[in-house]
Formats: C-alpha cells, sequence, structure tokens
C-alpha cells in the first residue's frame, strides 16, 4: 500500500463521490483557487461522474435516446480543469484523526491511503432492495445509475420475443417515472405499491387523483399490497411479483422503492448520522463538530424550513446547491444551504404532480394546528384552448394563517405552479398575504385568478371563520 | 327626472361600470350582505357586463370560436343574485355631497338620479385613438370592447374579396397578441410602433429579442415609426398607414397603442387623480378623502411595491382583486389591496413574454443604483425534449442585492416563470436569498438549475464583486 501526501505549500482537498454534489464542489472550488493553491482529487467508484439520475426513467422510456446525453461533464473534462478525477476507485476507509482516505481501484483491488487537508463526503444515495427470494434475478432492476439504466434496456430489449408484461415495485417518485417509461416502451404496466395511495409524498386525498389518473392511462393500480416474493421461471428468470393477496406475471420488474443515505463510510467514521441516516451538517454544508469535513447531496439530511425538523430529500437539485456551496466554502468563500421546503415535482405521461413544504400528517408531527382546503381550476382562462383543470390543495396554520403547504395535481401548467408556494413558503407568507400576489395573467397562461391564488383566497377564509 | 332613493333601513351600494372590478364588488357584497341589509345598483353603458377584454384577440384569432365563451356572467345572472343592473345605462355625473349619481338611458336619453349610500367607480379605461384624419375611416379598429371585437371580425371576412394585409399600430401587449390573432387569420402583418423596440414595458435589450422573433414569425416589425396619417381609398375605406418614412398599406389598422383611466365623471365631481389620470385611493381601495366611495380596476393607479410610487398597470387580473376588497369594504368585512409588484405576461403565437418589478429606467428613476445580469437557459434539462431556450435579465440593487426587478423572453415554459420574481419582490428578497430557492425540479420541467436560480447566482455573484 502506498500513500501519497500533499505537496509542499499546496492544500489538497479529496472529495468522496463524483456525481451531482461532488463534482459541483470540486468545480466550484477550482473555480475559487487555481491548482497552484488546491490540489483537488476526486473519487468515484463507478463508471461514470457527474450524470443526471433524474434522467433515467426518460433514457429507459427512449424520450432521451442517448446514454451520453445524461451525462453534464466527462471524466476527461473534469480532469482537463485540472480536477484528479479518479474512476472505477471507491474510498474504503477515511480517517479522520488522520486526516487520510483508504482508496480501493475496483479492477484490480489495489490499495493506497491518499492524504487531505479538506475532505467532502458526497456517498449519495443505495437503492432500498427488498431482501426476499428472487431479487437478483435476471430481469429485476433497479435504475439509480447509467449502469442500471443500460442492463434494463437490455432487458427491455430481450423481451420481444417473450411477453411485454411490467410490474414497478414503489409508486414515488422513481416508480411513476418508470410507469411512463414502460408505457412509453409499449409495455402493460402494474404498479405494486405498499401505500394506499400512490405519491406517499402527497396526501392520501391527494394520491387518490393520482391514483385514478395513472388508472385512466392505462396502469393496472395495486395499492395496499406488500410484496412477498419475486418468482422466477425454469430458466431462473423473473416471472412474476407475488402479493399477500395475487400474483402479478412480470416479464420484468423495476425496483422503485425508494433510496437511504450511502453513509457506512461516514458511520465507520464516526460522523454524525440523523435519524434517517443521513450526514449531519451546519449550514455551511460542513459535517456537525468538524473543521475541514464537508458533505452533501443524498448522503445529507436538511433542515426542513417550514417544520424546523431535519428531513431526508434526496434530490438532484439540492445536490447541486449542496456542491456550489461545499465548493464555495471549501474554495475560501462563504456560502450557505439555509435548508429546503419540500418541493418536488414530477409527471406520469400528462399528469403533472406537484408538493410543497408540509402534509397534513407533517403538520401533526411537527406541532401544528392547521386548516386545508381543497380548489379545482384550471392552467389557462376557462375558455382558452388546453385549459385544463387541475386539483390544488392548501394547508395554512390554525389562526396565524401562515402557509404550511401546497400540493397540486393536473395537466399541462400544474406542476411548475407549485413554485410559487416554494417561495410564499421560504418567505414566510401567510395566505391571507398570498391573495394578492402579483402573480403573471393572461388567458394563455392563467385565468383571471391562478389557481393558487383561488387556494389562498380559500384558506384565508376558512382561517379567518375559524379563529372567529 | 325622477329621483329614487334607497327603501327605509336599506343601504343602497351603486356601482358605475359593469366590467371586473364593478361586478366583482358587487357580487363580494352581495356574499356578504344579504338584499334586505343591502340594495345594490350597478350602472353598464355598453352591451355587456363582466367579460374578459384579455380574451378578445384570441376570439379575434379564431383561437376562441364564440364570443359568448369570454362572458363570465350574463347580465341575468347578476340579476338572478339580487344586483340590479342596468344596462345600457350611462352616469354622467357625480354628486358627491347630494350622494346620488346621474344616470341616462344610452337608447331613449331619459335620465333619472340615483342616490346612494356607498358608491363604487368602476370606469375602466379608454383606449387612446390618435387625432388624425382617417382614424374613424371603415376598417380601422380599436379592440377594447365585445362590439369592437365583433366589428374587427366583420371587417376580416369582409377582406376576402380585397387584400389581406393588416397593420397594428402599436407593440405593447394589446398589438403584439393582435399580430399573432391577425396571422392566425392568415393576413400579412405589419406592426407599426414608436418606440425603438416593441414591448416598452421591457427593458430595450430584451425588447430587440422580441423584435428580433417577431420578424422570424413573419411578422413585419416596423419600429421608431410615428403613424402620421391613415389614407383612405375611393370608397372612404382604409387603404394605407403612413408614416414619416413610408406608407405601408392596409386591408385593416387595429390600433393597440394603449388606453387611459376614463376618469372624466370623477374629475368633474372633484375627486382626486394622479399624475397618469387615474383615481387615487388608500389600501381599501377607498378614494383618498371619501368615506363612501372606493374605485378599483382600470380606472385607478396603483402603488408599486418596488419603487414605492403610484403607478397606472391596466390589468384584469389587478381589476378582479380591486373588485374583491372593494366588495368586501363596502360589505361591512375588511380587505386591502398593498399594491403591486408590475407582473405581466404575454405571447405572439409560441414566444412568450414576461416581466416584472422594475426596468432600468424605473430603478433610475426611484433613485436605485443596480447591477443586471441576463442568462440564456432552457425550460426544461438540456437533454429532455421541448427544451426551449429563454433569456432571463434579473436587475438588483447595488450593495443591498435586493431583487428590483426580471424579464424573460423565450417559448414554451418561460412566462410563468416570472411568477418566481413576483413573489421574491412582494417578500423583499436578496437576489443571494433567491438562489437557495426550493424551486421544483424533474427534466421535463426545469435543468437542474431553474433559469431563474441561474440568473439570480449570476446576479448574486455581480452585487458581491461591485459591493467589494
Amino acid at each position: 500500500m502506498s500513500m501519497s501526501g500533499g505537496r509542499g505549500g499546496t492544500e489538497r482537498l479529496v472529495v468522496i463521490g463524483g456525481d451531482a454534489a461532488g463534482m459541483s464542489a470540486a468545480s466550484q472550488a477550482r473555480r475559487l483557487r487555481g491548482p497552484e493553491e488546491l490540489e483537488i482529487v476526486a473519487f468515484e467508484r463507478g463508471h461514470f461522474a457527474s450524470f443526471s439520475a433524474c434522467g433515467i426513467p426518460y433514457w429507459v422510456g427512449g424520450a432521451v435516446p442517448e446514454r451520453d446525453q445524461l451525462i453534464a461533464r466527462t471524466p476527461e473534462e473534469h480532469r482537463a480543469r485540472a480536477i484528479d478525477l479518479r474512476m472505477r476507485t471507491e474510498v474504503v476507509e477515511i480517517d479522520v484523526a488522520g486526516q487520510r482516505v483508504r482508496a480501493r481501484d475496483v479492477d484490480s483491488g489495489a490499495e493506497s491511503w491518499t492524504s487531505y487537508d479538506k475532505l467532502v463526503i458526497a456517498t449519495g444515495a443505495r437503492p432500498v432492495r427488498p431482501d426476499m427470494p428472487g431479487v437478483d434475478a435476471p430481469g429485476v432492476h433497479g435504475v439509480q445509475t447509467l449502469d442500471d439504466g443500460q442492463a434494463l434496456l437490455d432487458t427491455l430489449a430481450g423481451t420481444r420475443g417473450r411477453g411485454r408484461r411490467a410490474v414497478v415495485v414503489g409508486a414515488g417518485y422513481i416508480g411513476v417515472e418508470m410507469a411512463e417509461a414502460l408505457i412509453d416502451r409499449g409495455f402493460e404496466v402494474t404498479v405494486v405499491n405498499r401505500g394506499a395511495e400512490p405519491m406517499s409524498t402527497l396526501d392520501p386525498d391527494m394520491g387518490r387523483l393520482v391514483h385514478r389518473a395513472m388508472e385512466g392511462l392505462g396502469i393496472t393500480m395495486v395499492n395496499g399490497a406488500e410484496v412477498t416474493k419475486l418468482l422466477t421461471g425454469d430458466d431462473g428468470r423473473i416471472r412474476a411479483v407475488a402479493t399477500q393477496a395475487a400474483e402479478h406475471p412480470a416479464d420484468v420488474v423495476v425496483l422503485g422503492i425508494g433510496v437511504r443515505p450511502e453513509t457506512t463510510l461516514a458511520r465507520a467514521a464516526g460522523l454524525p448520522l440523523g435519524a434517517r441516516g443521513g450526514l449531519l451538517t451546519d449550514l455551511s454544508m460542513r459535517v456537525r463538530g468538524q473543521e475541514n469535513i464537508w458533505a452533501g447531496g443524498d448522503c445529507v439530511e436538511v433542515l426542513n424550513l417550514v417544520s424546523g425538523r431535519e428531513q431526508y430529500v434526496p434530490l438532484g437539485t439540492h445536490a447541486n446547491k449542496h456542491g456550489q456551496v461545499i465548493g464555495t466554502n471549501a474554495g475560501g468563500g462563504y456560502a450557505t444551504f439555509p435548508g429546503v421546503v419540500g418541493t418536488a415535482v414530477s409527471k406520469v405521461c400528462d399528469l403533472e404532480i406537484a408538493r410543497t413544504g408540509l402534509r397534513e400528517k407533517d403538520a401533526r408531527r411537527a406541532g401544528l394546528r392547521f386548516e386545508t382546503v381543497t380548489v379545482e381550476s384550471t392552467s389557462r382562462a376557462g375558455y382558452y384552448p388546453g385549459a385544463s383543470p387541475m386539483t390544488v390543495k392548501m394547508i395554512a396554520e390554525h389562526r396565524t394563517g401562515r402557509l404550511l403547504g401546497v400540493q397540486i395535481v393536473g395537466r399541462e401548467g400544474a406542476g411548475k405552479r407549485v413554485d410559487v408556494a416554494a417561495v410564499a413558503l421560504t418567505a414566510g407568507m401567510t395566505v391571507e398575504q398570498m391573495t394578492s400576489l402579483d402573480l403573471g395573467y393572461a388567458p394563455p397562461f392563467s385565468p383571471v385568478w391562478d389557481p393558487v391564488l383561488v387556494a389562498a383566497r380559500k384558506a384565508a377564509a376558512k382561517v379567518r371563520a375559524s379563529a372567529g
């Protein structure tokens, strides 16, 4: 085992994980400090760096024709900017006291220590894989990496001679996006979901709208069903997904049951983890209690600004922001990540699903009393062609009327409307204040009262009535 | 002349103007107070009440097939809710001291006084018509009322045997929307515009993008040109629009050069008007200095929350909000209209144009020093089908970094993005704070950094650099 140290007078920044958070941090640090001041070494155990995991469903579905379109920057491009990115090299130990990491070449198994002055942990997430027979059978796929995506595409191509039945396990973002991808590839799609309704990031009443709309798209929805077994045929390949109640024939199975923070290394190094297993950081994204270690992306927990609690929100958009903040700080500048309000948008075919802030159960858990309203409106003036219906649910704090959350289910033009609520949440606005927001209006863009304003008016009235 | 007074024990609310602001006020007051408590009389001089003037270009263009789709509520529907709406009846005098209005039946000329306890002035706007020969010739049209729209449609149909050349005078919202309508009807369209670039509600650099895009749509743009004469043929019909430099042949001319507050009555009654001729109100939309007179919609000036100055912004969305606030207050409740931030969206075919806050010249006029940035981004992840380019300009205050304004020009998905900035302006956010806004991200909805966030990052960096 060799040992490499920093050159005299030059600091060394080591980055563990070559995806969104890690490489954003490396790139931003490089913008602020040249190679003569700061050496940057980044380790990535996989075959790819800086790729868009969020784009995988669209590549699998065919909307994005080429895998390489999902690669934001190649290893060569990073190296050209004086970032020593070592692919297929896995960090297997962090020695915090010794300020060094032990890395292993995935192919040769050779190991070496690399010392650091500053460390960035961006180890991402690992998909949840149910511990049951058949989970490793051919035809059962996760969709977290580009390798996963390619394997799934190979399976889809291979089913041509056989059947075209796909079962998606899980009905969160990944599940519903994969349902769309498989429909686009001409499969009959069944979604098996443990919850009573799909999209557990919504309240069940809004999840029900998603449920109905997905059925309307020709997807078979099996809710309230726990997968008990993955059944294989004589050839060893997947043939069905079994729940307590039924067997669902499958030529391909996609697992979309979520991810957990990949913090094995951090845990072994004694770094602080939260209730959901993610690293805990301060507002500058520095690992709590550490002077020279930062962490960001899918391996950290973040502050929810509405509930005041830590939360696990593995999303590429946060990972990029974390990387930017970490790179600025590690490069000698100053930046903070104040937290999230819990915004997410997704779609299944032409169905758009959006949420921000707290669900009813989150609000209850945070000790808040609240009022809820649900309104039906349209994306454009009712008389304008293409006006599509949408349902907006709004949750406001009892008495104060402070906005707590918004959920939207609709068609074209529904999803990004949630951004108005995301900004209002960040600003701590009341629903009464929101009623006079000066939002863009013209018949092709909105009814004269934007759906979010309609909800705010109704919520404000309910808050007043209940406080009276 | 007869005189009608209120019934004993019942208050009477009189509304002048039966469109958005007036009828919203009447409806909201009725929701709060039944007919036994509050009599409501509304006067409308035209043939229609509660119609969407903003929808006229889409009816003229054919996207909205039927005129009646633009009518939100018929006079009969208002009357069924115990609102005594008197059509084709024009108020010709307000006697403030006597608490009464004099109204004239437009057809018979008969006049009568109606006393009021509370008065709402919602007289709207009148289109600017240039004072020049030919302005009343057949084939020259305004587009403010449904009658205007029908007359224009009749002219368009009548040109079938003749030419199909249309000239639009003015390149503001109405002008560009009418250019689209006329293209949709198969006309060759020329837009003659006094300003150096179209859309003077944008800075000229952003207006230039609109200019080029409109030319790309096949529209002939004549900028920096003052119309000097409207030339008619031997048949008396319009045949060309003359500027200092050229004659533009025209089979039809649409005047879209803006509107002014219709405050003739208010002026005669001695009520307070602002620098732009609109009525001045307090935050409850009560006319300044008056206890029992409210005003709203296109006849009032509103406070711009960013500049701290009164401004004239004739838009249906404000008129509806004003009506809601006035109706609440006149009905014995409490509501305020805090002001606007200057948001507007518009489109010409697939070109979307949006703005909020201050332009450079507004900021200068308000005594503010500022930094500006302009970024190019896309509506969706770059690799996702349908990702369309957009240009975002952001203006932030020097030193404090407070957001002052945003302008966006792009295609599908560009326009409503301005709402994020509208809420941020209302909340008084800095561009630095905006960089961590939790906006919805998924590849079909946005790049991983939303275009507004990209602009905010760049603006924040510029503010820091210039303050340093």
